[in-house]
């Protein structure tokens, strides 16, 4: 993809990714997004779910949500972050995080459409945990009336990723602090049954090796 | 906090809570936040690290960046969220997160005194690493110039929290389909030695044994 004016790394150029695959990766991974919309002149932020289809991300909510019913047509900014460390310099001034994230802005587009509708649906629940669409039940009619999904294409996006050690000014090398990165990830522990489970059942295989992309 | 007409939970209002110790709680367990501005009409929502001191949320960047600059007593949204477990109901409808989040909304100001500036500046690297203020090498003038800090004032503020098992239709228990919560954690390793380390230093005990509040 081409940085526009809205989507270039200014700041940090060096940290600037445009490269689809790249921001396609980290969109997949994240669990959730945080969507930016205005509302009244004030901007609001929202965590939500969310689902690349190829070129496309789609945002899964309810009808009755203040953020589904604001953002119809209007300018939003979808930004997925993934946190990979703790970057401990050895002047505070340098410190820092190891990260990976994408910003993605256009307009929201609702979708009506019911097969867009079901194929969006699919990809939040796989994106969440790929299997899960074949293993439980999916949604009726009604249903997914019940289910607003925006979709928000995937043109003007730039990823930013930090990654590595601490870079301190030459001079602090010499100071007797230690200095390094404490690595972050994401754990995903064994499922727990539900309190009112079906005696018998037993969580499925592609739930108990839970794992991300 | 009472809550305002523009941080009252509407969607679920069940989840809505909005007394000052559960929203310190979460801004204090989480490692980034995400600020949300308005620019040229279009939202931005970009991720930061913060510090809570008080009843005041601080955010840290570099007076180069287009959002410090862009957001100088103008409305921002300050977002954190914690994702806690993959919430598998019965039938996708129902499927769902367990997740604490706070939004915060107000006016940003630019902080220029230097002893709140310091004061701020301590909190954002205590926030990330608590131990490292004392540890490692505190900001010069220089680089506390070269340094921007936003206050936001947690007034109109409200948390989302949802816990526990899915909750299924009524019917669907009966359903041989698997149900429960995979939880999800974030994780903290043992910190990895900067490439330049000076020979014979080992990392601090406040690192070896990191965890968040």
């Amino acid at each position: 993809m081409e940085p526009t004016p809205r989507t270039q790394i200014k700041r940090l150029p060096e940290r600037g990714v445009y490269e689809r695959s790249t921001v396609n990766q980290i969109i997949d991974e994240a669990l959730i997004c945080h969507v930016g919309f205005v509302h009244d002149g004030q901007p609001f932020v929202i965590p939500t779910i969310h689902a690349r289809v190829g070129d496309t991300l789609y945002l899964h909510g309810s009808p009755a949500s203040r953020m589904l019913r604001s953002i119809r047509n209007q300018p939003i900014c979808v930004t997925v972050t993934l946190l990979d460390g703790l970057v401990l310099a050895r002047s505070h001034f340098h410190s820092s995080m190891n990260y990976r994230s994408v910003v993605i802005i256009g307009e929201a587009r609702e979708v009506n459409d019911p097969e867009e509708k079901t194929a969006a649906f699919e990809g939040v629940v796989e994106q969440v945990a790929s299997g899960q669409w074949d293993y439980a039940r999916r949604p009726t009619d009604k249903e997914l009336k019940a289910t607003s999904i925006i979709a928000l294409e995937i043109s003007e996006a730039s990823a930013k990723v930090r990654t590595g050690d601490p870079g301190d000014d030459e001079e602090d090398y010499e100071l007797d602090i230690w200095a390094g990165v404490i690595p972050v990830t994401t754990q995903f522990g064994q499922p727990i049954d539900d309190s009112r489970l079906k005696p018998g059942l037993i969580s499925p295989p592609h739930l108990n090796t839970y794992q991300r992309p």
